[in-house]
């Protein structure tokens, strides 16, 4: 007889009951060929006392192999293991014990992806301050608000309606919201089924790169350009070509220049603090690849991310608020509004790419949060949402004035700036004497995440830059933050 | 002087201020080249005459217009538009005025995906009972339990850490318990780096489609099969390869003779309660394929979505839980647990595919909601997703067994279906006398969404069936549900 005692493992701890880590193991013993079809198992009287266990246990483990078909009863002979199933070559023992499929690396080919090279930490918890990237303060958002509109739906049978009839591209409540904040805040001239929902920004750059993207394709990009961005492009066999960005922006000869060869795909710009480096793109620039755009009927992805935070004067109107011949996507993200964690973006297009869109998002996501959505909607249409808007935009605009105040007074000779129009972060340069990486890795120790700018850098430019977000923090955690940075120099 | 009154539209219902309006009315007359460069604005005076409002709005705009760079001051002179901005050929006025970017459908040339035929509604808001495919009741989820460990994360300056410093694959807190749930329900021997969080089973399902498939793949699926999930494959350039699934599951010596002939790039099973027939695959057929894949090293998704909702006995264990020389990609989800709109899935790896799967996530979606995560990981924690799990099983077991009899006794002859061994749906099959598309559109007209079955139809095929979820449903819904059926045959 088989040593069941030391190939049946029963832990009195697990939350599993003992009769069914009992039947577990036998299957995996049958379906590892150490039990074979036709087998005789113990009587239920034999097997509780091998394993030690009332034999209830073992008849309630023998009935649950049963209905699941791993055995048969043979008429005065007793309980065996099916000979419907195929027989295995059987295995030692040793190597059977604890076999898992996941021991090793996957054995079949699949993509291989370009690294991030942001340095992350393995726990976050150690963190008790944090610099990120240009994030607004969860701490001020109107979640309560946002979670009591949030609960009413799941207690409402009708809901179910949003998830199965619900409409692909996202709540048309919502989506009717946002037309109406892009057409009053930014010109443009749309209705709801120009507007795709998404996950954030993120998601909305990914769709918009999958429908247009071919492996091969060109796409045009600023230098430096969002890292992730980037990725996507390239993850899509796009081949980029970088344009450099100046105190203006993107540089639109340099575009100019390129179409006139050869009409590139796509082209992506940040118009409102660009990312990383915060410049805004000139009305003279704009107007400029307005024209381009025309003539060249050239796809544009125009990531807005931060139109809503600009401190000095108005925003200047979007590409897509003028005629651009219907070659806009227009992208943008509540997440700003709100918190980093609750991802909400959007993409403001022509009716039948959103459609394309919104079937491609489909596959990804579904039909996404509905309930979100649609509380984001009443929110909205309540004016929850512009009242924290512009409580935001006056905080962060105060908070921006401290911490370019803070770099200047403390960080003089170590960091070079110039004061953001608008946005969340500051572009900071750091001397050359004062390595990022290393500032990063002691900045650890002190319980403060500080990027070593790694994911700003690209090709074999290493800016020693990053992006410093200041509206997520109040004024003793920005003295915190800049004190920390002293101390590690 | 141009008839600026007829060019500037002024709203005072408009929540933009009156002074942006005209702003952004300039912008776009210079913008579209009916101003040109060098062109001498009306003085504040003259145009507060033109449009009828105070001098001081005028004063307001033009400084918004100096501030974004579209105008320069000429000394002794006045304002006129800026001689560095380029020169658009004039247009006449009536085709500039309310000119959108968005009129027609966009130019350029996009993807073009195939359509997904399930007849949607267009107003969801309609519908006062929804049959779905197969979704948990969201009303009887720990929803407020749930939100108030999501509130927390909000008021707590650490948190910021959480969406910065974080993980790539999702919320250590929830991988490590999705875990060690995994391994204690289906003998998973996996640890946190085998685990990708995701939106749903839907985008992980997804992701390990875009790591593996390129253009030529051959897949192989059951017929019928999850629609979504053929979609995903056929989006990325699979050809599929279709086996018949019959009463239970798919047919395994079908895929060995596909695979005899020539080892195809993917297999996609779905072992518990099938989508949309609702089988399971025999313990027998699962040996073979277990075997099939050792033999071919076969890459396979198992989209187990289902598992944890068995109701005869229990389920039967996974074949990612088996020896499967780290081939099985296994995927599931905690949606089924609370709510359709609460989308979790995770996806279980060999560590290197998680890796490499986590950096295309984070193109996609970032890093997800890390606050969600986070209160489900404390939740389970808690236990008490375990309890609420145990719960819902049991009261959709009942759902199950109510909902049967009454197809049984209420709709006998129109509806022929073999009672499910788990899940949340029955796969209904109608009588071709009665076509499920026009009782959709008769009992919409009843406020009750059902399926026209066209989403479950593969090719040719029209299985005049629809899964039928019954979990969501209480009696006396389900009475009125198969009551307003009766009444539209």
């Amino acid at each position: 007889m088989l040593p069941f005692r030391t190939l049946i493992n029963i832990s009195k701890q697990s939350p599993v009951a003992v009769y069914l880590q009992i039947a577990n193991s036998l299957v995996n013993l049958i379906r590892g060929g150490v039990i074979k079809p036709g087998v005789l198992l113990p009587s239920t009287r034999e097997m509780a006392d091998i394993l030690q266990v009332h034999r209830k246990t073992i008849v309630a483990a023998y009935e649950e192999l049963h209905v699941q078909d791993w055995t048969e009863t043979m008429p005065r002979k007793g309980i065996v293991v099916s000979q419907r199933l195929p027989e295995i070559k059987p295995r030692t023992f040793k190597r059977e014990r604890n076999k898992t499929g996941y021991e090793n690396n996957a054995p079949f080919v699949f993509k291989s992806l370009l690294p991030l090279t942001a340095a992350r930490a393995t726990s976050s918890l150690t963190y008790k301050l944090v610099i990120n990237d240009g994030f607004p303060d969860a701490r001020i958002a109107p979640v309560s608000l946002l979670l009591k509109e949030y609960r009413r739906f799941f207690d409402d049978a009708a809901s179910s309606a949003l998830t199965m009839a619900g409409e692909k591209a996202g709540s048309i409540n919502l989506r009717t919201a946002i037309a109406s904040f892009l057409s009053g805040t930014r010109g443009l001239n749309i209705t709801s089924q120009n507007v795709l929902l998404s996950r954030g920004a993120q998601m909305a750059i990914y769709i918009a790169a999958a429908m247009i993207i071919k492996p091969g394709s060109t796409v045009v990009v600023g230098e430096p350009n969002y890292a992730m961005a980037n990725m996507i492009f390239e993850q899509f066999g796009a081949k980029l070509l970088r344009v450099p960005v100046d105190e203006n922006g993107i540089d639109v000869d340099a575009i100019e220049r390129i179409c006139a060869k050869k009409k590139p795909s796509l082209l992506y710009v940040i118009p409102h603090h660009h990312h990383p480096t915060t410049v805004t793109l000139s009305a003279e620039r704009r107007m400029k690849l307005l024209q381009l755009v025309r003539t060249y009927n050239l796809p544009v992805i125009e990531d807005d991310y931060d139109y809503d935070f600009h401190y000095n004067h108005n925003p200047i109107l979007p590409l897509a608020s003028a005629d651009h011949g219907g070659n806009v996507i227009y992208i943008g993200s509540l997440t700003k509004f709100l918190a980093p964690s609750l991802r909400v973006g959007y993409m403001a297009a022509p009716e039948n790419f959103i459609q394309q869109a919104a079937q491609l998002k489909l596959m990804i996501d579904i039909r996404g949060d509905n309930f979100l959505e649609e509380a984001l909607a009443a929110l909205s249409n309540a004016g929850h949402i512009q009242r924290h808007l512009k409580k935001s935009v006056k905080l962060y605009h105060q908070r921006r004035d401290m911490f370019c105040d803070l770099l200047e007074n403390e960080l003089a000779g170590v960091v070079s700036f110039t004061k953001p129009q608008g946005g969340m972060a500051v572009w900071a340069t750091f001397n050359k004497k004062y390595s990022l990486s290393s500032i990063s890795q002691r900045a650890a120790a002190h319980g403060l995440f500080i990027s070593n700018g790694s994911t700003y850098n690209s090709g074999n430019i290493n800016y020693n830059a990053l992006r410093m977000g200041f509206a997520s923090l109040n004024e003793k955690e920005m003295k915190d933050v800049v004190g920390i940075i002293k101390k590690v120099l």
